[in-house]
């Protein structure tokens, strides 16, 4: 079976997947775009994408000219927040689409927003169709790896992961919302007024895990901590002197009857190896038997990312209708037939 | 939902998921077993399985009898052989129950058995129910945990896993069909004459991955070598004198239009710690990104088998009828509720 794709969202992620999509014509056809920014009437999705190549599908800027294309699934990349892409998502179940978004929120919506993901799973359902919130963090390493992992335990008391990675080769927005290049008097007031949010998606993968293994969580505690740089560190987009934030280290912990039981550390930052930090994806769970696990150096988040979603399609397409998380469906594996 | 379970073998690993499941009466409670060997009536299955404590369930040796309870779902631990296991298994469907079964070759019976596979499958639609073959090696740590990490990638060249284990505290017949204790003369008889066999599963693994991927095999080479002690190792069940074999160097090779693009290796050995060896499982998938994870020390295949079969029991009693893979199931968790 070929895949027809729509792509919703024209960012880095987008235009990752169509390139990826286009590499497997066994699997995918792309049959149109929507891009949030205006766009000439008639525009290739390739142009937009700046692949350099028509794809032969046009890119609107109308959801509903978007969704007016027969395709069997939606790939939203527009947005982290459920509440921001709700009424896209009603839409794309209401035109009798099935949709993979990489919303982290999305990944488990019943954690921050348990209203609005009853309501997007009726909508799913009544439609016959299936939606799926994924990604590679939150949807993959820190979550459906380390449950998939338990599964092999008699019995776990305490899981510790580590995500530590280089944030060197992302852009402008990135380095802002984490912190990069800020005084650390710049980098607290950030935390408070918002503009500095380190890594969206501990409560979506500590509810996650605790949910599959039957724990009821009594709180979910997150810190926020600048890395002070003591040494030059230098990307295209941001200088970071000694004293100065290097990345943000983002802490959640879940706590079960007041005990910590879940603790996910996700230290992000540019150019870790400068002070001899080895990047890496860490999980460490301890029980009947204990586990652990290295994965040296950490999953690359932007390929990661791009991968997983393009890899669950054929399960998404199959799977019973309604609102599923990654702990619902099959394992996603490499396309490569 | 409380699970009501038919322990069909009484074995090591019957009687580690009888402990296991009766620590978690929230999710499981026994209602009766089957034991190869004559047992007297009204025999409670506890006795048998040396528990000290009564089960309220009895253990029968005839299958009607054992099949006889209402349950959920029989877990089948009593062989590795699709063929020796074929009748029981239309049996535990014609009864109307689930199955788990542990026999290494059913967790991929189209490798082998296609013939038979496509019979079992029959049958459990037939009957409405689902039959799962799994453990943690075929089932888990070299074919699932490899699968589920390629779909973080967006293309694959070649898969190279590796499982250093410790049979030291396996039993006289693991010690035999491992070859351990043996001359390197002995070894090479054992392995003409089918005695030593090594590691049971490669070829269900290898096939498994293969067809995640869309990959098709051409060929599998599977080669057993002995690994030769320098030094004195010793198990309550069995001595190794410098120059003899310590353990089965296993390894399985799936070749893609000719050229190897899996390869397995399991090297199992008592004490392999005494030359310096590190038990752990290793997997290395080259691609993009290229993938590196290790899990020191490795997965305790006893406690991992047991786990993996009873932490499935939910997928595979919620499952669609037929007969499924760990490919086909969500991934499994530990069930601590």
């Amino acid at each position: 079976m070929v895949y027809k794709v729509i792509q919703w969202g024209t960012g880095a992620m987008g235009s990752g997947m169509v390139k990826m999509m286009l590499d497997k014509p066994n699997y995918f056809k792309i049959v149109g775009g929507y891009k949030r920014r205006e766009v000439k009437p008639k525009t290739d999705l390739g142009a937009v994408l700046g692949l350099g190549q028509k794809i032969g599908a046009y890119v609107f800027n109308d959801p509903a000219e978007a969704l007016n294309r027969k395709a069997d699934i939606v790939l939203h990349t527009t947005d982290s927040f459920t509440k921001n892409i709700y009424k896209e998502l009603i839409a794309i179940a209401e035109s009798g689409k099935n949709c993979i978004t990489i919303a982290e929120e999305m990944s488990y919506p019943w954690a921050k927003e348990p209203q609005l993901a009853k309501k997007i799973d009726k909508a799913f359902i009544a439609n016959g169709v299936t939606c799926l919130g994924t990604g590679v963090n939150p949807g993959f390493i820190l979550d459906l790896v380390i449950v998939t992992l338990t599964g092999a335990m008699l019995s776990v008391d305490k899981i510790e992961a580590q995500r530590i990675n280089d944030l060197s080769p992302f852009g402008d927005t990135v380095m802002k919302t984490q912190g990069v290049g800020t005084t650390p008097e710049q980098f607290q007031r950030g935390i408070e007024d918002g503009t500095i949010v380190g890594h969206i998606g501990f409560p979506e993968s500590i509810t996650m895990i605790a949910n599959s293994l039957g724990w009821k969580l009594s709180e979910i505690r997150q810190t926020r901590e600048p890395i002070i740089s003591k040494v030059h560190r230098e990307t295209p987009v941001v200088k970071v002197q000694p004293g100065m934030v290097a990345g943000c280290r983002h802490v959640g912990v879940g706590y079960v009857d007041g005990q910590p039981r879940i603790t996910l550390v996700h230290p992000q930052q540019v150019h870790p190896h400068l002070e001899k930090v080895e990047t890496g994806d860490y999980i460490k769970i301890t029980g009947d038997p204990s586990i652990n696990v290295s994965n040296v150096p950490e999953l690359p988040g932007g390929k990661g990312t791009i991968a997983v979603t393009v890899n669950m399609i054929p399960h998404v397409v199959k799977a019973e209708p309604g609102l599923k998380t990654m702990l619902d469906l099959p394992v996603p594996s490499a396309l490569m037939g």
